[in-house]
């Protein structure tokens, strides 16, 4: 067992805004030259002198819980409370900048491990008190917004105590994970073996190996390294009705695989408080490159193809003419011509990265290459990959520096078979401008493929107006109506959430409804666990 | 949509044997004298001359199925029932064979498509007739031996009237399926598209797409084309509470992944009347070959480095010692040298097979052969490869034989992870040698390999004795517990059934039988649907 040390640790990310503090600030004059060509720019601050409010749990409730988990377990301070509410989606983040902070939690609580979590639940059960499983706090779709109606209050069960490398089988190539370790955090501990996870979203630098788990994540590498899910071979849940541990083999006939009834579960189901994930060895090379299409129904066809005869890079990620052309108008790139000149009249960015021993990075490359260049790609060499690297993990950071100068910007993301691509580019992207109106800007890419699909992920920049959260939430909704009437994901890699749980039954049907909500009722029968989150 | 003509379904198997009759003989002379070299021969025929109980359903339930389905639809003949009792395992071939039909439908019902199981269910619920879903009539581990108890009776769902290829979306690589198409029916349908599934488990020839999604069936390509449930994108289910399509994208995170709750789940929340798969090219080239090891372990060990390095052929299967002495002792092989000479004086068979383009083929067979050379294999060429494909779906057919000459013969398999390989090996292996004592011979193959494990598969052959079958019974039960002891598990591709119930939560734990009782409850409330099978 390997405990991370507390100089190790992730920063704690502020309540109105993502990341590490260090790495915030303000939008860059030249950015900021930039987006004034396009959106009015005021200058809307995040309120700061908000009152979280008092917590609602009865003292002897609270008093109970020390007694069961100890005093330093129980935190009831008010900017830890504050920083634990919702998550960070830009509907989240525009509440919490308004100083709304009505769905804080009463009490954050940190266990140590899985024995106190299962105390916990089993008090949450008895007193009727909700509970929401915290791991990083990135959830963009609702998940940490419990519905407190009927219960005695709500605690925060927050995973930050439970941070250890349980144990590595280096023969079956397995690690237990404890949930509260946050992406690097992870990264490192394996990496002191020489192993890798190789489990990258965007939200890697702060969300949590529970949260992978429990909203099914799929990160940047998905093309080589597989969605987390995949890597996932077992599991220990926590769960009212009492703990279980699932995964005796790497796949078997034993009944339907229950592993992956609590892999994007959101918590409603139990707490994961151990993940057996495959990890590898840490790749020797890792090449990133850049590869130019005329339009991004070729360069999705190019994608689809190398997925259909298995022959698929670490990463592999196409940008439509507009996400292109707007990645190609950084202050840096503005007039310069750089390796990705070519694309600067139109046309479309991939990106191509490989990773793993020198032998195999080269094969690989060599093949894939060969296979794009016969589909029409022209390579772009290695500058524009390395510069998607680089700033891979940073576009957060811009969100909260465009909300300070009053632009709305949100991402939101589904997924569909290769023959309804088109249609649901078309259909979201249409439902987006009509929604928002003239002046929206609407960016896509394809960020995961499969055989038989891939992912669409678009991000959305907007005049922010007087009221943003209204302006947003109806161009959302008209999205989730437009990807239900294509029949796709209502989400690829972010979950269900409260935000997308209108649509969930227009998706897995009533029969799908009442098989989660009869696992809900057998495994939480209080209903104490995530209330409000996933089912409808 | 495809219809498949009648004069290329495959033939019906008869009640006490396996396959086409016109494939089927008593056992050769050469071999006769091989095996009796090792076991005492004797002549136990099956009984043929038996009644099938009258069927228990009152006539007026008869006349409403009529009226629901239509006279074709309902069918009561004696023979039909017979050959839809029990599956195809040596106890259930025994009870068969020893004229034990306990266990027949009442009647054999053959639906047309979705609605008409739909229907049926419908009816089945409200007359509270239990429903056992009849694809292949392939299943090893008692899946279709319901238990009647407080039933009106017991209708075998017979799924033959449901074989065509609904449809085929070439731009994302998928077909739909109905579930009653066998394995060769499916591949001949794919094929005239340039098409294939890929799936070739032993039972290929006769078993059902139905029957491969609901005990997560694992064929013999699985290292390049996957698991059957890897393969499956989308299903269609009826259930007593209604009927559900699932699969709005290859992978998403709208909640917990539910197909993965209907793969597996063995009649028992509902019958699945429509899969969709992914498919691929038809393969240009294919190429087995051999490998010798010094050893089983040695082999498990290149295996195991091929799937951690993600450089897996297509096929990839290796024979313990035992197994590798009986398969050269071939009476063809005897005698002579051949390729496969150089293992005659021991150790380990592999066999190794690519299938694809001719660049791909080339490609990968070139680095799996780098890698395999460097792990300390010896190539043994084309000759064993070829033999093992000729030969592959040959196994079961020989234990008819053996059993009409009193020789008892089952397999049974398990998973595990690759650290506790050895220890399943040999805790399985003493079992079964201590439970039925000496001269049994045990046999043992790895066929599925995955970057975290493998699966273990075992063949016994022992002398039948009087009584075989209670001779069998508590080596069987000897061999669950050894795998229960090791954590492993109870089924890698075949399934719980009601042979495997007794050990499942052990597995799953009693929160995961309890989700499990829970789906069951929600979907099929009267519980009509294979009572018995599966859930504790």
């Amino acid at each position: 067992m390997t405990e991370l040390s507390t100089d190790r640790r992730q920063p704690e990310m502020p309540a109105t805004r993502w990341g590490d503090p260090a790495e915030a600030g303000p939008l860059p004059d030249s950015v900021r030259g930039l987006v004034g060509m396009v959106f009015p720019l005021g200058d809307t601050p995040a309120r700061e002198d908000v009152t979280v409010p008092a917590p609602a749990l009865a003292a002897e409730l609270l008093d109970s819980l020390r007694s069961l988990l100890g005093e330093e377990q129980v935190i009831v301070d008010d900017e830890i409370r504050r920083v634990r509410t919702r998550g960070k989606s830009t509907p989240d983040l525009l509440r919490q900048r308004a100083g709304d902070l009505s769905d804080a939690p009463d009490v954050v609580v940190r266990p140590r491990g899985h024995d106190e979590v299962q105390a916990l639940l089993g008090w949450a059960a008895e007193h009727r008190v909700a509970v929401t499983p915290f791991g990083g706090g990135t959830a963009v779709t609702g998940g940490l917004a419990v519905d407190r109606a009927g219960f005695a209050g709500v605690v925060s069960l927050d995973l930050g105590g439970m941070r250890r490398l349980l144990s590595v089988d280096p023969v079956s190539s397995t690690a237990v994970l404890e949930p509260g370790l946050r992406g690097p955090e992870a990264e490192a501990l394996l990496a002191e073996q020489g192993l890798m996870l190789g489990h990258y979203p965007q939200s890697f630098e702060f969300a949590s190996i529970g949260g992978f788990a429990v909203t099914r994540s799929s990160g940047q590498s998905s093309a080589g390294y597989g969605r987390f899910d995949s890597m996932v071979v077992g599991l220990r849940v926590a769960t009212p009705s009492g703990d279980v541990r699932l995964g005796s083999s790497p796949a078997n006939a034993s009944g339907p695989d229950l592993r992956e009834l609590f892999l994007g579960s959101e918590g409603a189901f139990g707490v994961i408080t151990e993940v057996t994930v495959r990890v590898r060895p840490l790749p020797e090379v890792k090449v990133y490159e850049g590869w130019h299409w005329p339009s991004f129904a070729a360069g999705a066809d190019a994608m689809r193809a190398l997925a259909q005869s298995d022959l698929l890079p670490t990463v592999l990620r196409l940008s439509d003419e507009n996400e292109t052309a707007i990645n190609l108008a950084r202050p840096d790139a503005i007039g310069g011509e750089g390796s990705a000149g070519s694309v600067a009249s139109g046309g479309c960015l991939m990106i191509a990265g490989y990773e793993g021993t020198p032998e195999a990075v080269a094969a690989k490359q060599a093949a894939v290459t060969a296979a794009l260049e016969k589909l029409g790609g022209t390579a772009l060499g290695p500058e524009p990959g390395e510069s998607w690297s680089e700033g891979r993990f940073a576009a957060p950071y811009l969100r909260d520096s465009l909300l300070d100068v009053g632009v709305l910007v949100e991402t939101l993301e589904t997924a569909t078979f290769w023959s309804k691509r088109d249609e649901l580019y078309r259909a979201v992207s249409a439902a987006l401008t009509e929604t928002l109106g003239e002046g929206t800007l609407v960016l896509c890419h394809i960020s995961h493929v499969y055989a038989t699909g891939c992912s669409l992920y678009f991000t959305v920049a907007t005049e922010g107006g007087e009221q943003p959260l209204e302006r947003w939430l109806p161009a959302k909704a008209a999205a989730c109506e437009a990807i239900v009437a294509c029949g796709a994901a209502i989400s690829h890699h972010h979950a269900v959430g409260t935000d997308h749980k209108p649509y969930l039954a227009a998706e897995i049907g009533e029969v799908g409804v009442a098989a989660l909500r009869a696992v809900k009722a057998a495994l939480d029968p209080q209903g104490v666990l995530n209330p409000g989150v996933l089912i409808p």
